[in-house]
């Protein structure tokens, strides 16, 4: 998604058809949209908030942004349209950390310090996590990761993980996601980018890995494991 | 969002009105759709790939879910469907801690403990951050995450926050965030739901707050700074 994306909340009426009637819109306009949100479906009032990015052409994008705007507000089902900044803009990239809450926590606190570092000299990165348990909803975790937006990197944080898990890293590799594991138990290590045993550096190494302000290249290391 | 939302990942051809057709033979089934990602833009490749959350009308959801994807899956520029899990059913309920990184991290130790010991019990809750400096960004992510899918939680955790920082936080109050402070300097605690002193209890407490396994209601607490 391209930094300087139109992003808007759309203040419609509801009923069915309404993204739909949108799109057609934004198409007639080569809008390219690269996320819808629904904040509020209308179920429990006359209207709906509907959040979009859309990247316009780069000819003229001041202008087409304007014409865009302009056609939207002039729609009999649209009731206000708010710009507003994109969520890249404003939370950047993701790190993802998903395992065991002992482990999740301790890489937390090293990807948010070392966040916050680069943060500071204009990075823009944010750390989620989900403490879970369980090889089919570790699994699913895994996968779903590669479908949500902005996530540059995974930390596995955990004591124990294998089969599904294993596979799924493996399938999120391929997604293009840059995969971390703990030093554990189980066939994860195995399958990921990079190893690392004390849980803080691995959450700074992580960090670093995805920060354009820093000097960390992982294809450039002579070891894997730490 | 319904739990019972379904959702897909739909790999179709590239070009400008895809998302329109794919919403058109959606709004045909009655589908509410309340969420899009365009995952793969197709700028580097001759797909894209689009996730979508979509609630079927209640009455038989099974054979309308079967009849959508049959339709979908007959469209011309679409080249396969997906059948997925939503972010929903694998992230479940989002908190969201911005602020400093010394206290940010401290803040997500105690509220990723907190959250393992409810999600072992079948919640779902995620804990996501962004460690941010500066007036401005933080007002703009405290708003912003009005707009995010899943928030029902916010925690401040800062040593010093006001100005527009308290204006955006009144505003998503607004909205049915849930906001937590720090016990800090400036005007933020003043606006804010709840304030704690210690970070880890406050991460903690923010989790008690949302989660359904949990008995902690902020409206029957006798007081509101801890």
């Amino acid at each position: 998604m391209a930094t300087d994306s139109l992003a808007l909340v759309v203040t419609t009426a509801t009923g069915p058809g309404i993204l739909h009637q949108l799109t057609g819109v934004i198409a007639r306009h080569q809008g390219d949209i690269s996320s819808v949100e629904i904040l509020d479906s209308g179920r429990d009032s006359p209207t709906s908030r509907i959040y979009l990015e859309i990247a316009l052409p780069q000819a003229d994008a001041a202008a087409s942004a304007s014409a865009l705007l302009g056609e939207l507000r002039a729609m009999s089902i649209v009731r206000d349209v708010e710009e507003v900044q994109t969520f890249q803009r404003i939370y950047g990239k993701r790190i993802i950390i998903i395992g065991g809450g002992a482990q999740v926590g301790q890489v937390a606190i090293g990807a948010i310090s070392e966040a916050d570092r680069h943060n500071i000299r204009g990075e823009l990165i944010s750390v989620d996590t989900i403490p879970l348990v369980g090889e089919q909803p570790l699994a699913e975790a895994v996968r779903a990761v590669a479908r949500l937006p902005r996530a540059k990197a995974l930390v596995l944080a955990g004591a124990l993980m294998g089969g599904d898990i294993e596979t799924a890293v493996r399938e999120v590799r391929t997604r293009g996601l840059l995969v971390v594991s703990l030093n554990m138990a189980g066939s994860v290590p195995d399958a990921a980018d990079l190893v690392v045993t004390d849980p803080v550096q691995a959450g700074v190494m992580t960090v670093m890995a995805i920060a354009n302000t820093a000097k960390f290249t992982i294809d450039r290391l002579k070891k894997r494991v730490f």
